[in-house]
């Protein structure tokens, strides 16, 4: 969990750090602590490209005013199960879980509540929101799109991002099942880390700007392109290319965000503007389900249990030690990080240092 | 379309068929009608394996008592956007339909609807139902678990079935979006195919019954499985197992069908029993959702329309005619065949015509 090049911080450290430079970007005391709260649940989950390392980029972008500090939102339409709303331009880590509030109140009145978020930024870890949900016994789901890496199968050019989706049931005894992936084959952090460590990446992840697969990471960067969950036409790209899709219509086009290629990255650079505008910022799904309008809570946890057990019962493939439960390795993360700490790499440590510095917040 | 070994049917002429058959095992002619109507959407959208090609099957299980022909639907409980319905063991055909109206009928009346469904058998294709609430100008859902095939990751034993979701959107001139797809790396079919034709199948499909990677297409009946989509740990095939648990949990956790391995299969043979029940039939999941609970659907059907030209605009990748928009081979396939008929090959005109003398029903 920590190797040379890490220090361990306590997690509640961090988050108060966090809150308390989300403070000095002008958030309200409320909402930079529930900012800080989807940052630490990252980073005690292993999800270190979400977490914390990602605070000065938030800072920045709120300082510059890209970011609105103190957005409100506003419900553009509604029915008893569905809402569409603006975020007015805030932190995603702030109007995903307002927005999640907003799905989850309906699923208490009607059974279930979906919204569909426009004018929004990135919000953290698609997992976050089912957790929520389970605190209220419901099933959540969660989506997002982002700016795109992601070719379509048969193109060349980027076109969607890695608009992942996540889910979760909660168990009895068992801990929940928790899904949160990416559509694509790999998040782009994977290529990074190749990249840092000069090794090649393995046929199926990546197209180079010509659209033939490559093994070079830094093919990717300049102009390449990620694939979809199953690669190519012979393994189910295409699949993962509808996946992909449906992720950015139910969280854009549905609520009048950008979509595809439209995306405004989260890094803005004068290279990767988007060509042009078809809505307003990011867009995000939100669902939960109360599990009392279909079953009885206590079967339906009883029979999680049974699936889990199932599941960890499978005779394990040849050099493993049998299949996980979706979550497991996250639930593990938590486990430790909960005690130990969670790990920075140096690099991390010196940019918060830095932070603490120009924002004259203390840091550690 | 057409080759040596199969026969042009006009698809009116197998859907009146299909009818006749299934009055003549009982079905309440409506019931009739609506079963023929899932298969002739099958045939026509090219999907063989899923229409009139199963007709045999379906009749042989309503003639031997194994699926209920007169099907009463019972609500198991409810919220206003919310159900679980027992099947009462009627053919999927029927039951799914009626299921799927009903979570339509709850969207109607507070913004989106879904119904989890017990007690239920083969449902034909996913892509109908969602078909059907693009005419009532919904988004439309729907999942199914299945008997197992597929290995979850790390895995050697048969634990999920190819598990499909599909789900459909609106355009305004361009034709819908429709999203159908196994969420296994391909479907049983085509391991069929392969074993048919002596051809070798690709790495990444399938496991022999050691839980190694084979090539060999009969290693899969042979105690084999196969892969989910994503194939391996590497390329994500962790993902395609998340996506068929998610499907078999709200298809069946969700309403007291049974789940995973102990799903009933489609053909019943004594080799091939669950080692145990834990709920009812097989279960479904059916969603809908009005667009206009989320934003004006003429400015989303204008988006969908400029989602599609953009998709459809993107740089080919070297070899190919450029990206596809899901649901395009399904409405080519459709345009085609409801023109110059239904192909069907001889293998199955043999059995329809067996069926037909069984049954003093005419065919052809």
């Amino acid at each position: 969990m920590c190797d040379d090049e890490s220090v361990l911080y306590p997690s509640e450290q961090l988050e108060a750090f966090s809150t308390r430079v989300f403070r000095h970007c002008g958030l309200p005391q409320d909402d930079a602590r529930l900012a800080s709260r989807v940052l630490a649940t990252s980073d005690l989950r292993g999800i270190d490209s979400h977490g914390i390392s990602r605070l000065p980029m938030y800072a920045g972008y709120l300082s510059n005013g890209q970011t609105n500090p103190r957005p409100r939102l506003a419900i553009l339409r509604e029915s008893p199960s569905t809402a569409s709303v603006d975020g007015d331009n805030g932190l995603g880590l702030v109007v995903g879980p307002k927005a999640n509030e907003i799905a989850m109140d309906k699923a208490d009145a009607v059974g279930s509540g979906w919204v569909s978020v426009c004018h929004s930024n990135h919000f953290g870890i698609a997992g976050y929101y089912p957790l929520e949900a389970l605190r209220r016994d419901m099933i959540g789901w969660a989506m997002t799109n982002a700016s795109s890496w992601v070719a379509p199968i048969w193109g060349t050019e980027r076109r969607l991002g890695t608009n992942p989706l996540a889910i979760a049931f909660p168990g009895h005894e068992e801990p929940p099942i928790v899904i949160d992936m990416a559509t694509s084959t790999v998040a782009y952090g994977k290529i990074q880390i190749a990249r840092r460590q000069g090794k090649s990446i393995p046929e199926g992840w990546a197209l180079d700007e010509k659209g033939s697969t490559t093994t070079d990471p830094n093919d990717v960067p300049k102009d390449g392109s990620l694939l979809p969950l199953g690669s190519n036409r012979e393994l189910g790209g295409h699949k993962g290319y509808c996946l992909a899709s449906l992720v950015d219509i139910l969280s854009s086009v549905l609520s009048g965000a950008n979509w595809g290629p439209f995306v405004p990255p989260f890094v803005r650079t004068d290279y990767n503007t988007p060509s042009r505008s078809v809505g307003k910022g990011i867009g995000h799904f939100f669902g939960a389900m109360r599990i009392d309008g279909f079953i009885e809570p206590a079967e339906f946890k009883r029979q999680i249990d049974d699936w889990i057990r199932t599941f960890r019962g499978t005779k394990p493939a040849p050099g493993t030690s049998g299949p996980l439960v979706p979550g497991d390795p996250e639930r593990e993360a938590e486990r430790v990080r909960s005690r130990q700490g969670v790990p920075l790499a140096m690099s991390v440590v010196e940019s918060l240092r830095g932070l603490a510095k120009d924002m004259g917040v203390p840091f550690d």
